[in-house]
């Protein structure tokens, strides 16, 4: 901060100019003048201002618009006034920060490939405005006026009436409109339930190795709580390395393992339940990409069948857009309230017009037919994708690949992953490796495609550049 | 959990009706059937269905229909099978929990009062419905598909340039896009604020005493963080009690002070700052309802005068609806880093939607239209509301009636502020006392009369009403 100038003589002048064609009253820009000084630093801390008579004189104002200005500023406190003396800049009145904020954490920031097979890159065009709009204007034109106050911690009724007769039907879930709480999305989702468990003692999180437990993992440790990691086989976690297992939550994701793709068996299903009914430990389903499958049954969700042990977590960011934050938790009951009671503390509740809007699209069918009109496109994205692997790169093994939105492809033992991405980049392909998601050292590298967002030619393109890649070695 | 009787003979039939004109195919219809009688604890765990061959035949369905029902719910879980033998109820399928979730908790829960002088109860009927439907229609039209994937922690820059603007316009405040993060309203600002600081080893928290510090209370104690008390006098907070607040961050509503209305004075105001710069305390400046003033001159926000040292928070739910969870708060630079990831880890951002909109609505000027609208009704409410004050109750002295969408009417010494609501509640008003929000006991009573949501012959009847109850004594 400056030096104090409390008892300097005053500034000459100040050469403010006015606009006198502006609209905005004469003290009003004044006012401006002087505070954007103060604030940029030309006028320092302590320094005098000059009396209210010479400022209009020079200004060829009357002194009102002065004495206007200056008041204001000492109302605010920029200028200080006693009484018969001078006007001073306000001690406490600190220079303004150079616009030098640090550049935003965003989630993923990569350079511009050609083709990026990123996953989490929703095929936001396919995002159905028309249908959207339509819903909001029916919501806006007949919501009650008290809709619009302050919420319920669980969300809107109707969303999650909607939502329960949806998840019922399409995912086997076992849901009421009374144990389902809306969130922003899956992240907050994890982020208040391990809140809830840690405030009931809970100390242990376990996760998939590998999985992408950077939603949970920063948020444990916030809590002091500790992660641990369950090894992944080819069907989802493996349910032998349950036994030892001690820990208040396991996240898992059974209906496609993020990132190997693998089908947790019903038999392992079984497992996961009777380990949870054990140990008293609670089951969090992350049901991510559920709505997209290609080449097999539906896989009703494990909430269904152990709906006090599960908590089951859906997301409409893979759907719709990730933009939107609209997120579900079923809950067992008796985490209903403690459940509802944080999401209210941490936020007050979700945006109820986005909530009413998703209610009414739901109900009208219009997610429905926007998941049919989606499910071939990516199903024929897939099909490009692998056939396309299976063209320049038989090596590589696809797995996987029967639900969702991406891939995994084992490299064979004499392709490092770390390279083969390196390499890729080059040949500007971003992918990436299934190494970063992992809690511990595995022997066999993989890379994990995204498919959802790139057109057929991009992808073939795409495979093509990676094959090159790998072809001229590291 | 029913004892297991995974050794018992099969169920002889099932009586499951089919309806063949229903377009549901037959093997779903069966499979439908079976799942909700498990739920439904009508098939216990661990019982045995009854053969295929032979529930084909009692449904005169073909044998396949039934297979395919039973791999389903094999598949899912719901039922084991173990080669040969046969078909059990999964002995972990558990039975559907009753619908009996605890009562949702809302923010507040009166009873029905034939006049409710509550706060927080805004205007909603003027919510400007078909100027925000022409803001979400031009943006659903107009904006490009990748601004809905994933977010920018710190919120879209369309609407902290228009909020910048808006806020160093309107409120004083030295706000840059860099330097403001948009929040779910004030509640999670606080949140993610007293986190940041908690993580930097905050220990104490500061609130006025009286204040609303149910927002920062609860998340305080789940910080561990200490909530400390400074009293508040006609002007706002006390000063001279700054001397010896030692305390990591300062919560104040110098604008007008809640619930009292008192505002901050100029000297007030560079005390409060010379108290930050002398500990390195942040001052997180709480601007609920600066937008309405009547009487005065606007009061530039104390966050102008020490951006490095002042957290400005900023809120929709009074000008707009709280249900839209539309906040902002401008950081001090070395916080905008922190408070952001957090943000991100919270909820991975605010609704994208939301937000656009938000910033359509505010730089085609419908925000300012909509506030320009809005002032004289409710100056003519709080008008109303004191004339009705000093017609019936000319004991009780109103304060703070300058601003904002709420008095105080402090109570003379000889009416107790309980025994005064209960009364009011028998006469139909619901009116709150400032004893709730003391922190510590104060020897006057007083009561809080939010008037934005009530027309004037509701005031003057709430008033008369209040009148006749306290007339009618304890």
């Amino acid at each position: 901060m400056p030096r104090s100038r409390t008892n300097s003589s005053p500034v000459s002048e100040l050469a403010i100019e006015l606009d006198r064609d502006d609209g905005e009253a004469l003290h009003r820009q004044v006012e401006v003048s002087i505070r954007e000084r103060i604030r940029s630093g030309a006028l320092p801390a302590g320094i005098a201002l000059p009396p209210t008579r010479a400022l209009a004189a020079e200004l060829r104002v009357t002194r009102g618009v002065v004495v206007e200005a200056y008041a204001q500023l000492v109302a605010e406190g920029y200028l200080t006034s006693r009484g018969g003396g001078y006007t001073h800049v306000s001690p406490t009145a600190t220079v303004a920060p150079a616009a030098t904020a640090p550049p935003p954490p965003t989630r993923s920031a990569a350079a511009d490939p050609i083709v990026d097979f990123g996953y989490g890159r929703a095929n936001l065009a396919a995002f159905p405005r028309a249908a959207w709009l339509r819903s909001v204007r029916r919501v806006l034109t007949e919501t009650p006026d008290e809709r619009l106050g302050y919420l319920d911690g669980r969300g809107a009724i109707e969303l999650r009436t909607a939502l329960a007769a949806y998840l019922n039907r399409v995912r086997g879930t076992n849901a009421t409109a009374e144990t389902i709480v809306i969130t922003n999305g899956y992240a907050q989702a994890v982020s208040l339930l391990l809140g809830v468990l840690a405030a009931e003692g809970g100390a242990t999180v376990a996760v998939e190795d590998p999985s992408a437990s950077d939603d949970a993992r920063p948020i444990a440790d916030a809590l002091g709580m500790k992660v641990v990691g369950v090894p992944v086989g080819d069907d989802g976690v493996r349910v032998d390395a349950l036994a030892d297992l001690d820990a208040d939550a396991l996240i898992l994701t059974p209906s496609h393992q993020w990132p190997t793709g693998g089908v947790l068996s019903p038999a392992a299903r079984a497992e996961v339940l009777a380990w949870s009914q054990r140990t008293g430990a609670l089951v969090l389903e992350d049901d991510y990409d559920a709505e997209y499958r290609y080449d097999r049954a539906p896989i009703g969700a494990i909430q269904g069948l152990g709906p006090d042990r599960v908590a089951y977590a859906g997301t409409a960011s893979k759907t719709l857009a990730p933009g939107f934050r609209l997120g579900w938790i079923v809950l067992p009951p008796r985490l209903v309230q403690p459940f509802a009671e944080a999401k209210l503390l941490a936020d007050r509740g979700s945006p109820i017009l986005d909530q009413l809007t998703f209610a009414d699209f739901l109900s009208r069918g219009e997610f429905d037919r926007h998941l049919r009109r989606m499910r071939p496109i990516y199903r024929s994205r897939r099909d490009a994708l692998l056939a396309a692997l299976a063209e320049h790169l038989p090596e590589l093994e696809p797995a996987g690949i029967a639900a969702g939105l991406h891939l995994v492809a084992w490299l064979p033992d004499d392709l490092d992953e770390a390279t083969v991405i390196a390499a890729a980049a080059r040949e500007g392909v971003a992918v990436a490796g299934v190494s970063p998601y992992r809690l511990s050292p595995a022997p066999r590298g993989g890379l994990v495609f995204g498919y959802s967002n790139l057109e057929e030619r991009q992808i073939a393109d795409g495979v093509e550049r990676l094959a090159r890649a790998i072809a001229g070695g590291p």
